[in-house]
């Protein structure tokens, strides 16, 4: 069952997906899920932290508001109650959220103008499980400009807008959601998206596979009329090749989370610019002239590199894949082992999707004011419940960062308590967030529109044509002018003109 | 036949191998191959230009000797005839060449330590087409190391070095080949090779696939005991693709030219490095506050992005594919339509795949003193033929260096005549040809030993272990340390401690 | 009168400093000095913005607590009540933040050990005016282990953290000084350092030159027997190139300012760091692919520019200085008009020094979104003034952020209302203090001991052999390893072994 | 004496001017000064190698011709035989070079223009020694458009272009130089320009300050009519200080070696693009992952870490200057001791203006295949004379690189015995040559024109607004738009709005 939350995403040491056995999967099998946290660890869906959530400081305040959303009555303008959110009445403010997002969106809001005709969603009645942000909200209003029906729960119990939630519900979309669910709440909400007299859902949308679990389990028999599974997280994707590698997974899935744009953007060109604003945040350094070290040279760990080189840091790398050493080297890094220099670094960041790559002994002995910090996976990559001994003191002296003291008055500074530092400290750009939208919406789109027989069932990359789409409905924002293959040119490359304009393998 | 010498490189708008349908391919399908200036374009193989080979002052001039090397009798020193080359007597300079090339080639000098006991190749009877360098004879000594027999000839007629061809006929090799060979010299020395009493082969080293395409043609019974070709370039890779499709390929056969490692390092690393050597050797420009346009965003065009970026020009991009466009958008490139800046750019660099990438039109609208030049394809690129016309008066100003004028006076400074430019103008480090240099050795063992069955009659890529053990060879230049997974975390990661460590699809 | 508030710091456009004409500097003449927000115009003074301070997530609250100050009657456990402060019981809490900065702040801690034994500051009488900050108390602590007795009051009347204060009123400073002082406390708290029985100052640091304006107005006896004064701010700076300009200069003064470590530390290095910093705690824009223009190539401006194009951004420049300009030409930025690309950036930065840069014409014909902000001047480089008309909305969208709304709808983003960005939206590392505030200390010795008739009536910068001493110090934290001339090349060079190493003039 | 042909430039460890004391200066003082080489030493004028001059591969070849140009009669085509040059018939291919020269010299030809009308240089009899190449062939001609009479000797015996004299001295220059002239020719030219009937100078324009030494040993009457000396050399400057200093400088000079953009583009950004040059044509080497160490971190070992990081190198710095040691502590390098590093980098550079900066005991340690090169000084930097011994073998692989092999076989790669590497292995844009020639301009009229009185008998360095003019004359090569104060904005800054825009310590 879908007990196992760990992540695996592809980078750094990592990037093992279909093979990976997990040892601690099976004890783990019977547990309840817990929904606390969890979640935080999937980069994709970009769980903004409660730092970046307060940094819109108008944000109201419903703290105030103790009766529990399951037993509120409440209707939105045009008398329906077919929802459930904190207060409706936050609607306005989580509108406004909503338009702004909708600046930053333009590849959603350009799709939504294109099928205003034809309404490639006509017919679609969607059941979504994702973060309730204002940018799923504007996915969310374009999979209705697009014609589909959706009906829509969180994915995860701290992450909804309240705000945003209530805007949805106003204006008609059937949102269960709030902020602070209790493990109950989650799974009631999930259910009344899906068991509702007289309408069935035909697509799922899902953020991490718990959606999906829950109609596995409770109602087998909707999956005769769904058309297919979009499942966005590494966690979710992961089970769903499980399911298919043993014979289980009854319709076709997509897989969105493997997509070029979303790699390269979420992980080389995102952590890139978070590394550096979650540090900033949280420690207030200098990065001129500091030692560092980063372990794992996958996307993520190259976006580190880049960007702590371009500001004076020194950087080393560790790696265990000789291919990403040799490119380390060639880009100007030494490759070391951790032991080598973690006397002298500053900092130690880890991004390589392992486990305990930063021991107890290698806490030990770092230098005073070290701070070590997760680019990469859940808390697992440091071994931070180490440090949880009796002869040392832990000391919180911001949010989100602990200074962990030494009998002998050594100090090492922890960020986030190892949990992935992009997410908890630092915020994640819109534009990010778009690219990751509008793939969805044009998985949906093409799951949904499939003529029989062309997808199984099995899971499916999204069509390296589509990728492309993707990424030319982001160029405006860039003011950027593609140029167009001759006839003659296409000829000669034995190219459409339209794309795909790459073999699947190619490595960009 | 193999008349078609096109190079389809991946990188820049192009990249389409398989698929690609060559308009102009039948036309030429009866004509006599030229090897004059052909293999320039293989990038992979390195064909050093006549600058480069002439900048090692010291090699021995023998222009003097007019006499063709088949019509002389030669011995080497243990009294041997089985050769033909220019001048056994230049040996003793060839082996210089050779001994200081081995110091840079320390992975196929580890290779030979390590192979030391077991002789993997013992039994192997290896021919050979390549070009011959003192790299190559590293690697054919390296074979003849490992327990191989071999015979080699050119696969171009101006690159062989005699002095380098010397010493290996001097140390027992039969080397059949020279400098200046004619079309005719060129098909008997590969005859040489292969036609021979008492010893067939069962392995095949080809780059370009003339040596294979003239077993087909001549000698097809040989294939019976043939246990592989290990193919280099990317037109023989083609071909041999082509054969495969039409269920002609009679024997396993590696493409070794699309190997990560090799990918990466002669197109990306190498191409950084080349473009500056390029403009700097033929037009002593200085980088700082040029405007350059570079065509094509793959891994050629990154790699001058990033070093002209990096010293200081201003760099515009176009491209075809959004993909690539949307990465030089997040690398900070504008990306337009060549139109649009033709006019105000100080350098126009072309690294397509394509072809007529840079017009007459464009041409006619570039600012005075603008340099054109082209990194990625034979001189289809920049259509120089459009430059040819009677109005335009060129100027060689130097060696490698046109100016073409305008009636006006208007001068644009045309580089290589459009051929390559970092190999027409500029060196290949050592160390990247010692990476497709190993990757071939390992190839050659991974066919010779591979269990009856691993391998039918198709076109395989090395698998991932290989590549990456090719890089972890090169790793000491570096003096780069690996980290090793624990078992711990190798069972948490699903992962063999010994790789390979990443899916095939995983992008680096 | 210092009413003049104006900063006129030495980067971008300006640089300009003895031959400034204040135009409107009379009219200002009589009027009372503001301190509202009005020391916030100082980069060298370092006053963290709110932001920042509230970062410092357990500093204890005090708002709850209504009494002045000055009706207090506090004793701190020595029993003494020299010192007028919010809640000497807050000592505790500030104590901890000093011990922290101490631990950034190695260089003064350096000059502690080595002064040791001697004491260069027995027998000074040092009064200071500075912002009252943790950073700030580890100077103050450290005057007092070279032997100085210390009084002090705050240069501003919002920046002082309390409970450093309270911590250093318990360890015996006689500090007047809390957050949230009236105008009127601002002069008391002044008043009080110097009107003191028994006790009269032979040293003044100042930051601002409202205690050296006070000390002429109202105790003008008392230049007697001052030694020095040591001034770190640009405003205060100039006001003694006044003072001495006229004659009235009746002490040696040390301008801290312009140092070479500073300038190139506060502009270059720290704004390369804190432009990224404050765009995205503001905004949490993603810096890849978008345009920026940046007014000013100064310091400040090289800094942005470097940082920005090392994210990805297209980096315009605007200069009026034309080495300036060559240089960003050279360092591969286009050097426009603003009114060139002002219709197609996503960013503009002010850099000058100068005023009215961005005019509310430039404003209007911004794009959509677009961000405006300045990290140069205070708000008189952007036009903000001429937003403040009835057609235009503001809203306020976080702290520190404004959207302006024009009647079409398009809104442009308006950071810290044209404030310095980088001291209202991000935060000043301890490191960059730590040189200024060494730099302070020297030169309090430096004035202190020098023999009569060293330094006249007129305005000093530090010796370069203290300048280097500062940077030194410095080294250790990036365990760095200097190298000794030998004898033989000292002599070659004709220097001496301990340096200065660098003519005056040299411009690094 | 100028028989003390040091360079001492302000880069790297030095830096010093005024104050050097040459050790071996007294010594040598009685020596004649030997021609070969020696001018070599002086980047500002930019000897370009026998390679670079190769490069230009259609040069005339004159070689055969064995007589003496002192022997021959030569007329030009209008009959004036007052030349002295190798081959008159060589006028056209010289022609062109200057041609061509010129479309990269624009500021030059600027400077004709707007002097079309008012000739600021009617009445100049200007006698010049500089390098004679098609560069100086353009100043040379841009003075006579001023409306000056010159005429011109060879500063260096090897250094002149005969084609380019030949053209020279066709259109009407006396110009007295040709390569390979011995060291009596050579004082025979100078003599030849100045002692000349019914011709007195009234400028010197120097580079090297033998010109000057002769008139002061020969004719020191001349400097009655002589209205001021430029000087373009360290050399010639250093001597010119001395003259001052003892009293005995009879005239003004101008030191155009130290103005801003002669020096940031000289040594920042042209060492930044010649160290990659270098190292690339002689070696062929990957700059990739290579370990580098950098001694001095002056402007020319800036521009050398900035090339080599952003290719790819791991650099270390060394320095004895604290300051310019935490600058590459900022700035990403690790600040070692020499002997720290010694061992494991793959370059070793020397930028410091000092002496055995890289002892034999370095050279001993170096790792095999260890690369030494100087950018910095003559070769007093790296101790050649040490490797000069017995047990050592010296091979030359190539012009201008040595291997010195140990009896153990290590061999270190010496690129240019030590000297120069950017002027003995890679070429000087003609665009830094624009600067330096412009600034020389500029200097004449400056010093032609200055109102009796304004200079005096002492050495000054160029007005700042003409540093400002030689820049904004160089910017329409890059399409570069200058922003103009406005007469508010001039006002509030208290600025020229033509400027100077900088107080002369700017340090830019």
């Amino acid at each position: 069952m879908l007990s196992n939350k760990k992540k695996y995403i592809v980078n750094g040491n990592s990037g093992i997906k279909a093979q990976i056995q997990f040892a601690d999967q099976k004890q783990e099998f019977n547990k309840r899920p817990t929904k606390i946290g969890r979640r935080s660890l999937s980069r994709s869906i970009s769980q903004s932290s409660t730092d970046s959530y307060s940094s819109a400081a108008s944000y109201t305040d419903s703290s105030d508001d103790e009766t529990s959303p399951r037993d509120k009555q409440q209707k939105n303008s045009k008398g329906s109650s077919d929802f459930c959110v904190k207060n409706i009445k936050q609607a306005e403010f989580g509108r406004r959220e909503i338009e702004i997002a909708e600046q930053e969106m333009p590849a959603l809001m350009a799709l939504r103008k294109r099928a205003q005709g034809e309404k490639p969603l006509a017919g679609a009645k969607i059941v979504g499980c994702t973060h309730i942000t204002a940018q799923t909200a504007v996915l969310m209003e374009t999979l209705g400009a697009l014609g589909a029906q959706c009906r829509w729960a969180a994915c995860n119990i701290y992450s909804t807008l309240n705000e945003v939630a209530a805007a949805l519900a106003e204006s008609g979309f059937p949102v269960f959601a709030w902020k602070g669910e209790s493990e109950d709440d989650f799974w009631w909400c999930i259910d009344r998206c899906v068991n509702v007299e007289g309408w069935q859902p035909n697509m799922i949308l899902d953020d991490g596979g718990d959606l999906t679990h829950w109609i596995y389990k409770k109602y087998p028999n909707m999956f005769k009329k769904i058309k297919g599974i979009v499942e966005e997280s590494v966690t979710g994707v992961h089970r769903l090749y499980q399911l298919s590698k043993a014979g289980k997974l009854c319709v076709p899935a997509m897989n969105v989370n493997d997509s070029v744009t979303k790699q390269k953007f979420d992980n080389l060109y995102c952590c890139r610019e978070s590394i550096l604003d979650g540090l900033k945040r949280t420690t207030d350094m200098m990065f001129g002239g500091k030692q560092v070290v980063v372990c794992g040279y996958g996307e993520v760990g190259k976006g580190c590199c880049a960007a702590l080189k371009a500001m004076g840091s020194i950087v080393y790398v560790t790696e265990i894949d000789p291919i990403c050493a040799l490119q380390a080297c060639m880009d100007g890094f030494r490759l070391v082992k951790l032991n080598e220099v973690i006397r002298q670094v500053d900092i130690v960041i880890t991004c390589t999707g392992n486990k305990n790559v930063v021991t107890r002994e290698h806490l030990d002995r770092m230098k005073n004011s070290c701070i070590v910090c997760n680019m990469g996976h859940s808390n697992t990559e440091i071994d931070v419940a180490s440090l949880r001994t009796p002869e040392l003191t832990w000391e919180r002296v911001r949010s989100q960062v602990d200074h962990v003291i030494w009998p002998d008055g050594k100090r090492i500074v922890l960020l986030a308590e190892g949990r992935l530092l992009n997410l908890s400290c630092s915020t994640v750009p819109t534009f990010v967030l778009s690219i990751t939208a509008t793939t969805q919406a044009l998985a949906l789109i093409e799951l949904y529109n499939a003529p029989e027989g062309r997808y199984k069932q099995d899971v499916y990359l999204l069509p390296k044509k589509m990728d492309e789409y993707v990424a030319s409905l982001h160029l405006p924002t860039f003011d950027a002018h593609l140029t167009e293959l001759t006839d003659e040119q296409a000829k000669y490359l034995g190219l459409n003109k339209n794309g795909p304009f790459k073999p699947n393998y190619y490595r960009y």
